[in-house]
């Protein structure tokens, strides 16, 4: 996964932070917490996944598409993003 | 959270399975398993969080604003409804 | 339709303009316009519904939830809500 | 085009529904129906338009991204694609 490689450091932070995120909503719910509060939490949660999954798209498709190392890898590489964009987009 | 006192245990386990999506993202990339792999990760917990979302809203519908004590309460979990929804939904 | 009537000339005007972004798609698929060109008529809609479905989502929820004139038809108003929060949020 | 030339009849058969669906809500509208169908109306086509930006960006990564002439022409296909998964998955 090279582009993961030179990028983990910056994706990996910004896993976590989504991995946050939902742990906050998790305490949310054990202590009770006011359901607008879940409510904000989730919702937000939303676009800084839509933001995480779109930036791993496009790396792909630089890095893995773009310039594969060859057309067997390129094929590959196209199935697995069209796969993503299926279950992505619905 | 009225609705989350009821349904606090099966809300809790979806937010915990979330949390688990995402721990297998980071750890995806941590062990810079292939690429594909982590957009496949990635892409389905859209679907996870989009129905762990429209729950806590229908939830809180029913709950907070159809069934409020007074019109104070309503005004308020309508708010806190509108606003979840101008987050979600763009 | 109490707040379609009152805001009926701003909802129709976006309405207008979303069917035009779509015809706009038709006719760049009609002469064959680049792919690219396609790809972003498309990509820019789903914001403008986006943005359209959530503001009347609003706008019911003030008008028909909130302020219903009875519990039979707030409770109606509740059900059609979440009926269509579950057929948009997935 | 070329994925649009050879899928056109198709393509533009879906288009034309949308457009369909984005007029019965104009004339929803007009009508002053009850707000619930046209919720119910708006909802739907979220699902209809993420379906044929699923596609059209599917057939461009296999026609334009996959099959390219030539590096440059690779190299700006992808970008037209990055381009859209930017402005589409936020």
């Amino acid at each position: 996964m090279a582009h993961t490689i030179r990028e983990k450091a910056k994706l990996l932070a910004r896993v976590r932070r989504l991995k946050g995120q939902m742990e906050a909503v998790e305490r949310a719910l054990e202590k009770e917490a006011p359901c607008g509060e879940v409510l904000q939490l989730l919702a937000s949660i939303r676009g800084a996944l839509a933001g995480l999954t779109g930036e791993v798209m496009e790396d792909h498709l630089h890095e893995h598409v773009q310039h594969a190392e060859n057309e067997q890898l390129r094929a590959q590489a196209v199935e697995e993003l069209a796969e993503a964009l299926r279950t992505y987009i619905r």
